[in-house]
């Protein structure tokens, strides 16, 4: 049987990292690693519990790739760049072959975004996954959720609702084709990062969160924060082909309510409608606006006549949602 | 009923860091920190998983206060200063009264050290508590694991052994009286993080590291990653008072085989021995030599005669005790 120590150099030893920010990674009582000149380090962490944030007997590879996915989005969400991060894994067993797809998904993208395993802990227990992403940004450039301003466009990133879709599917309280639920199912299972908009976003944007609760509950925080109001327009809502096929009831709940999507939305002044869309085509990503910031502290979402829809925020929290 | 986001704010909001190194912490996409000038982040994260790190039923207080003091001592065995930590949380419900403990316990600490908290993740789950700390440390001065060399010697801070005597009490296959066992209990429960003696050895010692999963096994990650050996003399290894009522086997397999003790290991050259004992004095630590790194790569374990202990080195691993 392999011992912890085996396990952590078997499938989690990386090559030293070239840009030299990270000092020293894997093996010491701690990393070291700095930010270079001028820049913050941006963290953030996440604890991904087994029948909670995935299906017991969940694809390994997918998992470790969902893993760090969503924590890079939270770095995304910060307009950071990411370095590295950190590793927890409690496991009941060790299986190796879970194990050596765990760490292909994981690695693969951490790979795609540079960002180095510097260290971690494994033990045995309930499946759970901690992770704990670092990232660079200067303070002045960060896309906080306190930045957002009256007037301010509303943008998201994307199409949202779809994992929510995928996730209907699998309980079986929604039935479509294959192809629809396999397009779907892709974003619950592999959400792509919004690493690359996030940094084209620097100047442009100015606050930003990363949906991963559902938008009105994500928004919400950004308002609370900045001390604003938003009217969103429910018929502007980016929604994917799968989702575009159902109801439109059920389109707005998905893509209001749906989370995980994992999605920026993001608020920008008028003037930089231009810069929003060059930052969206130099990062090959989809933006498309959905509402405006208001000065009062309302949330309202309205068809497109204008007529209000009574739509309840209804943010994905661990707690309230046994 | 609390939300998740109602928990985050009543119990683990704190007051912004009069330091100036965390710029933006609890309830953004991300904490951003820096390092001071000239200085390295150091990182460390464990996981702590109910029935395998502490039992089912714990001290809510007492558990705060372990989760961040085994990182602290990561952060003590670099011979870095605590800058802020991450906590991520999943919690089988929301039991107000386990919350307010854990906190007080945490915080405490964090206090003590002028850690601070900026960020974390709560979920529903089997309770398991992920900590990823931060300190800094000039990169040269470091204390790292592959730094010990032939001729230095080897030091223990406090005593060894005594959480591994409260264990077996607590597993009922030893007895003592009621006094030595809260002694030891102490050590299980409430260790104390070697900070200040780590910052003192800054410049002092070679190598570093903490003992948590038993002296020897610890230690020989010392020599691993150095490329040497050890001689140890088991008839100085220092033992608790609980624990000098033992046998003599007893003690020196608790001592050093035991594990949770969370004292530092360290190495220095033999010129430093005022240095070291200076360090100590400062930091109002006890430290013990037990022993001398040699040019081979043998961990020899000796008794004051100089003749062999047949001691295996059987260091704590989460997969080989289940």
């Amino acid at each position: 049987m392999l011992s912890e120590f085996d396990l952590i150099a078997r499938y989690f030893t990386r090559q030293p990292d070239p840009t030299g920010r990270v000092r020293l990674g894997v093996g010491d009582d701690c990393a070291l690693i700095s930010p270079a000149a001028g820049q913050q380090l941006a963290v953030s962490t996440d604890l991904l519990v087994e029948g909670r944030h995935f299906f017991a007997g969940a694809d390994a590879a997918m998992l470790g790739h969902k893993s760090l996915a969503v924590n890079l989005s939270d770095l995304a969400a910060m307009g950071a760049r990411p370095v590295g991060f950190t590793l927890a894994l409690a496991l009941p067993e060790v299986n190796e072959n879970w194990l050596a797809a765990f760490s292909r998904g994981l690695l693969a993208l951490a790979d795609q975004h540079s960002a180095e395993l510097i260290g971690g802990d494994t033990t045995r227990g309930p499946l759970a996954i901690c992770i704990t992403v670092f990232g660079e940004v200067p303070y002045a450039l960060a896309l906080r959720r306190d930045a957002a301003c009256p007037g301010d466009d509303i943008w998201v990133s994307g199409t949202l609702g779809d994992a929510r879709l995928a996730l209907a599917v699998l309980h079986t309280t929604l039935s479509v084709d294959q192809q629809s639920f396999e397009a779907a199912a892709r974003h619950l299972h592999q959400p792509t990062p919004r690493v690359a908009l996030g940094l084209a976003l620097r100047g442009v944007a100015h606050a930003a969160i990363d949906v991963s609760d559902g938008l009105l509950g994500d928004l919400g925080h950004v308002l609370k924060r900045s001390g604003v109001g938003a009217h969103i327009d429910a018929d502007a809502l980016p929604v994917g082909t799968a989702l575009a096929q159902q109801t439109q009831s059920l389109q707005r709940h998905f893509a209001l309510n749906g989370g995980d999507d994992y999605e920026l939305c993001f608020t920008a002044p008028v003037l930089n409608r231009q810069a929003v869309l060059a930052a969206a085509a130099a990062s090959d990503t989809r933006v498309t606006c959905i509402g405006k910031i208001t000065a009062d502290t309302a949330l309202l979402v309205t068809d497109q006549y204008g007529q209000p829809l009574a739509i309840a925020a209804d943010s994905f929290d661990h707690f309230k949602n046994p």
